[in-house]
């Protein structure tokens, strides 16, 4: 029985590893790294190579190096480095700042000092604190507050003075490099970056409304169904975060594969935005795929034609837009495609222009005019991101 | 010149924390009770209270009381709770892995030891990161699985022996205990609850939406312009992340105003989404504001009354869904106006039957058609909106 519950175990969690492992093999290559920079970093500690005591009890550097691997050891290259740069930073400022108020506040008697020194506590761990509430900080540097606060906090009220501070200081830098070059090491080996995350993430979005917009033709005028790849949009809409956290990590990254190290990390939120409009558009159009009003047929033979192709062209200039982003070349096929689209919706327009409609009611005409309008917007759309590419 | 834009900074700077502080006062409460935690927390190792020995050099205690202080402490009562109790249990487990590890191990010789411990590390190391790969733990448990390698890492290669272990975690302990008390204390001070951000946060975005439902009317059909408060539901679509953060900190927290210990926080994600499908629909009408292609005045004449009367009752019935929610209450006075909407969309499917149309071309009637049946989308997503509460 609990054998049979432990097996039973062990098959959900390989089955997740699978799962998790095939939609993105870099995971588990990430789990080993980390698995691979531990373990070295440990045994230093454990041999005392360092000789710094921690095997008889005084020190406890090893630490400072573990807690770097564990914190500073991220998925991508950007996000690590991002990590690094601002623990970095913080500990020095934090730092400083804590010696200063140290020796500022020293001079004074016992009492006088101590309530000195809280009060510059108090000051410097809430203006720190309230740094992490500015929107723009908060995205890139949340962790540099947090570390001013742990360092600052530590150091003013160490009573270590003069020459066994810096001791203690330069053991605890070199402590902290080791984590580093451990970590730098290991990302090295099979690299995540971030931007290529961004820029792959920006192109399948594209491709994903492509997808919609190549199967709606057929879906709404009732000649296809290919219904389940079609809702894919939705998590377009809802992207923009995981865009933006990439965008913060891609901007630390250095030169790697087609990227220039001041390559326009911002530009694909503006890409990204217009894809989203995009895809609001295309969610109002499959409102219209699911609603029963669907007006009668002989009014939807008159638009089938014109509104197939405009969305068909659609779905070509955003495929070739999301393949060229992918080959990293400034492709101008999704010209001519968009090119057409704008033709068909002048000859809808002229379609509908006719005087051939005189005998339907409006409200047969409604779905079809509906949906021909938001054709027309997405069109506009997907001039919008076309040129923005 | 310098004191000069010293003292353009300065201005700066207070601007920043006037709109910050404007915009939420909370958030500079919250700044100022890091600084009233940290103060004391730091004062008692800078007096030796504990007597831990860490004015003399030995001991590092005061690190973990402070470390423990800026790491916990977050804006939320929830935040604050769920990282407290995940680094507590992570680090009681990793400790006991670590202790577990390190006696299996230290009957071997001193090479095969360091060679079994640094295939353990590895293993637990690689386990622990691939565990935040997994999408539900990582959202709740990103940070017991960081402190769980933190802390394993240390205890597997710690040299200490028996008592002097046991002794070294009692003090740690004891140490962390001040922490959280000093936290604990701080946090009911004005305490920010997430449960009620979320609350607030949800019953917000209907609430915008109900203001752009309620201008598009006159806004359309040019009888007034209140253009500015209208764009609001942009926000609104993209407010996902913050929703799934907030029901994950509420779930952390104990009965507090109105909300029981078991409220079904999920459920917000699900007015969430309706609300945003809600407020996809009227980004695609926002379109249609903006669109030059108007339609023939005569035509809007027609359908004026009823899409006026579709809107303004949609507004209304999410201003009282809105309502209730922030008072608590299930309100039914959003039923009536949830009625009348549906009451317009049957009158304006009589309007559109009436074969009054003649003459027009479809090309004039298509801006009409799609913003009636746009409203009629929204008023199906309002009545699921009204449902859902």
């Amino acid at each position: 029985m609990a054998l049979e519950k432990v097996k039973q175990g062990v098959k959900g969690c390989s089955a997740m590893v699978v799962k998790i492992g095939g939609e993105d093999p870099r995971k588990i290559v990430h789990a080993l790294k980390v698995g691979v920079a531990m373990a070295p970093v440990s045994l230093i500690y454990y041999f005392d190579l360092f000789h710094d005591g921690y095997s008889t009890g005084s020190g406890l550097y090893a630490m400072w190096a573990i807690n770097t691997v564990a914190v500073v050891f991220e998925f991508s290259i950007g996000a690590t480095i991002g990590k690094g740069v601002n623990r970095t930073f913080a500990t020095l400022l934090g730092g400083a700042l804590g010696v200063g108020a140290h020796s500022a506040t020293s001079f004074a008697g016992n009492t006088s000092e101590s309530i000195m020194l809280a009060f510059v506590i108090f000051f410097i761990s809430g203006v720190a604190t309230f740094g992490r509430f500015i929107p723009k900080l908060k995205a890139r540097n949340d962790y540099f507050f947090l570390i001013i606060i742990v360092t600052f906090g530590l150091i003013a009220v160490c009573t270590y003075r003069g020459e066994k501070l810096i001791e203690m200081a330069e053991k605890r830098m070199f402590t902290v490099l080791v984590g580093y070059a451990t970590v730098l090491v290991c990302c090295c080996i099979c690299p995540c970056w971030a931007g290529q995350d961004l820029h792959t993430l920006v192109a399948t979005n594209i491709h994903t409304l492509a997808t919609f917009l190549e199967g709606f033709g057929g879906e709404y005028f009732g000649t296809g169904n290919k219904r389940h790849e079609m809702e894919g949009y939705r998590g377009v809409i809802d992207s923009k975060s995981i865009e933006e956290s990439l965008v913060n990590f891609a901007k630390w990254e250095p030169r790697h594969g087609k990227f220039r190290y001041w390559h326009p990390w911002e530009h694909y939120l503006k890409i990204g935005r217009l894809t989203r409009e995009c895809a609001c558009k295309i969610d109002a159009l499959n409102g219209c795929l699911n609603s029963d009003m669907k007006g009668s047929l002989e009014i939807r033979e008159k638009v089938k034609g014109a509104c197939t192709e405009m969305s068909r062209e659609c779905s070509k200039a955003l495929t070739e837009v999301a393949e060229g982003m992918k080959a990293m070349t400034r492709s101008t096929h999704a010209d001519p495609h968009v090119k057409r689209a704008e033709a068909a919706v002048t000859n809808l327009k002229w379609v509908l222009q006719a005087p051939i409609w005189g005998d339907a009611h409006l409200l047969d005409l409604c779905p079809a005019a509906t949906v021909a309008s938001l054709l027309m917007q997405i069109v506009a759309c997907t001039a919008n991101v076309v040129d923005s590419v």
